[in-house]
């Protein structure tokens, strides 16, 4: 863009919004025009709420959620079953499992899958905080909810080999049909699967 | 997203990011992390580049440009035609003909165009400061960079109509612009063959 025609603050703001993911500079422009056309209602509330996430929220030392508390309120909770550690991804597949009420136990997350091809490996991920977890002994299961992809198997699969002889169980999430998937837009590998385990 | 597993900073963060164009729920999540994540070289930078924009930044009250200068620095060059004015919809078009060096003269943001189906009048748009702008005799050419759609047309023969007895011609952006096509779009290439052709 021509420095004469936008000053150097809504540059800076355009390139920074263009880093974001899914965004590229035109829609990074757009963005910036609408905060600008909502500055009270929504630019300044954003940048307030973003240096207050700055400020305050950080990675949980235990399992690597993103929380104001350290440990996070998750690692936090008396509630909660010291017995199964759910190991994911990233942040957002432990915020999915949360939406859904589907685990009640204490999350490990992982920052990635290993992939040979991208050149990730065990030392790029949190495998020895999660082996160290472990070996304090409370934990019985291990449940891998990881993609459903070749990275994730070697995964897996890695991880288990680190956990040898340790007294603890380790299990995959179910692969199978959707809640409401029409079988018709399924995958084959998908189908297979879900027919492989039927009950 | 359960209140136990992300803090109210987060998901006060997912909201506001979710409130930009382009940006649903999922992947204003994934941009929350992708924040998180990258604290010092973005999310801090980010924040203080919005707050910077929110204080500084404001629509000049000459041709609604945006800017931290008051009259924008566009309307403040000396450098520029002050006979022939360019009356875009919106700010992204100033930007995009500026990008194109396709022009040197002054412009004019309306806001948008008229359209009678979305309820968008005369008095909604910055016509009256237009004509106010002409009425001080200096304007010779008034080039009409809207787009090439029915409420764009509708909206240049209104304003021609306001003109109507001043000393004025009017012009619109020539071939090149496809129909029904939006300046922001359009190639650098495409805009300036456009300003040149223009008739």
């Amino acid at each position: 863009m021509s420095q004469k025609s936008a000053g150097p603050e809504i540059l800076k703001m355009i390139e920074l919004i263009g880093k974001l993911p899914g965004l590229g500079p035109r829609s990074a422009r757009r963005a910036a025009l609408h905060l600008l056309k909502r500055k009270d209602q929504l630019l300044m509330p954003l940048a307030d709420a973003l240096a207050d996430a700055g400020n305050r929220i950080e990675q949980c030392r235990t399992c690597g959620n993103y929380d104001t508390l350290q440990p996070c309120a998750v690692c936090q909770n008396t509630g909660r079953d010291d017995s199964v550690i759910c190991v994911v991804e990233d942040v957002p597949d432990l915020w999915a499992l949360e939406r859904a009420s589907a685990f009640r136990g204490r999350y490990h997350v992982l920052g990635g899958v290993l992939s040979p091809l991208d050149g990730v490996e065990p030392e790029d991920l949190t495998i020895g905080m999660l082996v160290d977890r472990i070996k304090g002994g409370e934990v019985k299961e291990v449940i891998f909810a990881l993609s459903a992809t070749l990275d994730g198997q070697i995964t897996v699969d890695y991880v288990r080999d680190q956990l040898e002889g340790l007294d603890v169980t380790t299990t995959r999430l179910a692969q199978g049909v959707p809640h409401g998937g029409e079988l018709d837009h399924l995958d084959e590998g998908t189908l297979a699967a879900a027919m492989r385990s039927r009950r």
